[in-house]
């Protein structure tokens, strides 16, 4: 992709009233853009990570066994009455048809069409255990969407639903879905922690969150400096250099952002919709369920808070929006647009900076700014010794490797 | 994938009310699922195929040089107020928020989108043309929604809108859009109609509407019975019989679907929202620009309206949900699992039917109703000659290949 051909520009300011990092480098670097509170266009930068967290989801689901599906996002008001959340769900958005009487939800969550959905299906113990996924839009009526992407009224989102004969069974695929969790997140630069937090109303067992510590964050954890353990503010008894209940050591409280849930339902939602099966000796059973929630455009702004520096973003390779950075100074055009036509003819994905009204400080700053984990520059200096500089977001160190060792990585 | 492992299950069937083909077997093979009028979920095949579709469609808009980004579903009213469509866009889904007084569209078209957001980065002429496109789920209020996937009040679409100094260079890209899709339709199978239609209330000149011949058509078209001519009924004055305008042949009526629409959008939005430009000398002025819609899940129905017979659906290869699909027969269980462990580590895509409790001919009426391009069986008869079965969907002739052979193709 060549910057002159982008229809972004870097260098957009925020209002004030946006208080997280990763909101304003966002906006700024041109990955995302506000249409209103809590509502946002992801502009390309944006929408080619999105799409890579997605397949780095979309992967980690289905090596778990998992059964991607696309639920709708229109869902009746009947099936919300039937769990008694039509009225209980603060956030939801409701609207009504024009022609008809028909009401609709905008799905926050889906076990309202997921729990019905297996129902017409499932018949028999043998099918179980399985999982269903998607990854969705979902929308809540949030009162304030004041952190940018981190907590919007339309996100994006990995939902999953698992069904199970008995509890011993889902637990060991709850234990399955947090590794993956981690995984994930590892792959995203976050070290994720696993944090005790409440099971909602329906339940008096706990749910874990997967909590990314950031002063951007919402929500406030007490955990352990050294071991993993942690429980979320709302449900602990813990105090800050309280000893923790796992190691002894000191505990600590941080603000963090959830960009991961995972619940155990047990049979509630079967009840609710008289979901059953045949078991073994013939009789019938209602299976028991969890539900595992990944904040998709969420992650977005958690890397960002978790991997920034005061020039600019920097992003983990799996995700970035490009490989390279290229940029070609004043009098290495041919060279530059050269090197450029070899990388892409080797689908190396390549953001390729062509202005050339531009100058070398403002293109290395939009480079650190848009945090490409590779900035390759090609000028005269580095073309009279047949070189390009090549230097790591994270570091600040640039190397001169000539230019056929260079190519020779991507063969 | 094994298909002892997916939830869904063929054979269910579809209420009276639906006419269209392609809704029933689409049902009946565990593609979609209905969850209240115009509106589905799409089943782990439904996802499968749905994922190629856009993955092809996001290829070719690239190759045009469309600029992937995704824009939000929630669209604020005053945007809608500014075009006039508020009030006059009668299939407009609305809602309003709890907690405020904000009220909101549910985006059918992103035209009140895409032009602000446009207008916050567009400053000069050397940035034009360029063209913006996403992948997103629309909404419409429809009266009626009969024709399973075809019509629904939740659908997916790849919209795309572009950007132009002159209506000169407006006609180059609309061509080239135009060329784009019939490629796309080509490899899904289908010889779209390029269709003279109306260009909508804003407007009198023609947009282009890409129709697919099929009983479950909607729009009446009138079509050359030899050229590639055809016009939207809603403004033809052409009768059957008559003579074709381009080479004087004879002219029929066809039932069709609209897969595609491209519209010459003049400056109509550009005056909405008073999107302007700086010109070579120095001027203000107004870019025009082109929409381009097509129907993603609408296109898997007529997909199947376009391919099937009696016994199921024959996908095209190049979005199948899968490309093989293995069957084994009693006693060949070991031998079938050695294959399908061989080819799944190819990272061919199969479908295993590796169900113990089924006889043959139900694995074989199920593969057909599934529709997969290759069925390959394993038996005992056939592991006696080293061999399997092999035979395209759209085939009656299978053939003994010895596996080795077999296998070798997909190395």
């Amino acid at each position: 992709m060549r910057l002159t051909k982008l229809f972004t520009k870097t260098g957009r300011s925020t209002n004030d009233e946006i208080r997280a990092v990763s909101h304003a480098l966002l906006i700024k670097a041109g990955f995302i853009h506000q249409e209103m509170a809590g509502v946002y266009t992801l502009l390309p930068l944006g929408v080619r990570v999105l799409n890579k967290i997605n397949n780095l989801v979309r992967r980690e689901m289905d090596i778990i066994g998992g059964q991607e599906v696309l639920m709708p996002i229109l869902q009746p008001k009947d099936n919300w009455l039937k769990t008694g959340r039509w009225k209980n769900f603060d956030v939801l958005f409701k609207l009504k048809s024009n022609h008809s009487k028909t009401e609709y939800a905008l799905g926050p969550t889906h076990e309202e069409i997921a729990i019905p959905l297996v129902k017409s299906f499932l018949s028999s113990y043998k099918s179980l255990p399985f999982a269903i996924y998607q990854i969705q839009t979902k929308f809540r009526d949030e009162k304030r969407a004041k952190s940018g992407i981190i907590r919007g009224r339309e996100f994006g989102m990995k939902d999953m639903y698992s069904f199970h004969e008995n509890q011993e069974d889902l637990h060991l695929f709850y234990n399955e879905v947090k590794d993956s969790y981690l995984k994930i997140f590892k792959e995203c630069g976050i070290e994720a922690k696993v944090t005790k937090a409440s099971g909602g109303d329906f339940s008096d067992k706990h749910s874990h969150e997967f909590m990314a510590i950031s002063e951007a964050g919402e929500d406030l954890i007490l955990a352990c400096k050294r071991c993993s353990y942690a429980e979320n503010s709302e449900i602990s008894n813990l105090k800050e250099g309280d000893s923790c209940p796992e190691c002894k050591n000191e505990i600590s409280a941080y603000k963090s952002i959830e960009i991961g849930n995972i619940f155990d339902l047990s049979d509630k939602f079967s009840k609710d919709f008289n979901l059953e099966y045949i078991d073994k000796d013939g009789h019938k059973k209602m299976p028991v369920s969890g539900c595992y929630g990944l904040g998709t455009t969420r992650l977005i702004g958690s890397i960002v808070e978790n991997s920034h520096d005061e020039a600019g973003i920097i992003w983990p390779k799996s995700i970035a929006p490009f490989e390279i950075h290229l940029i070609s100074l004043d009098g290495a055009e041919k060279e530059s647009e050269k090197i450029y036509q070899e990388l892409i003819s080797r689908e190396v994905e390549v953001l390729y900076d062509d202005r050339q009204d531009k100058g070398a400080g403002e293109k290395f700053n939009d480079a650190d700014l848009i945090g490409i984990p590779l900035r390759v520059v090609v000028s005269k200096k580095t073309i009279d010794k047949d070189s390009l500089e090549v230097k790591e977001r994270s570091s600040k160190k640039e190397k001169i490797v000539p230019i056929k060792d260079f190519l020779e990585r991507y063969e």
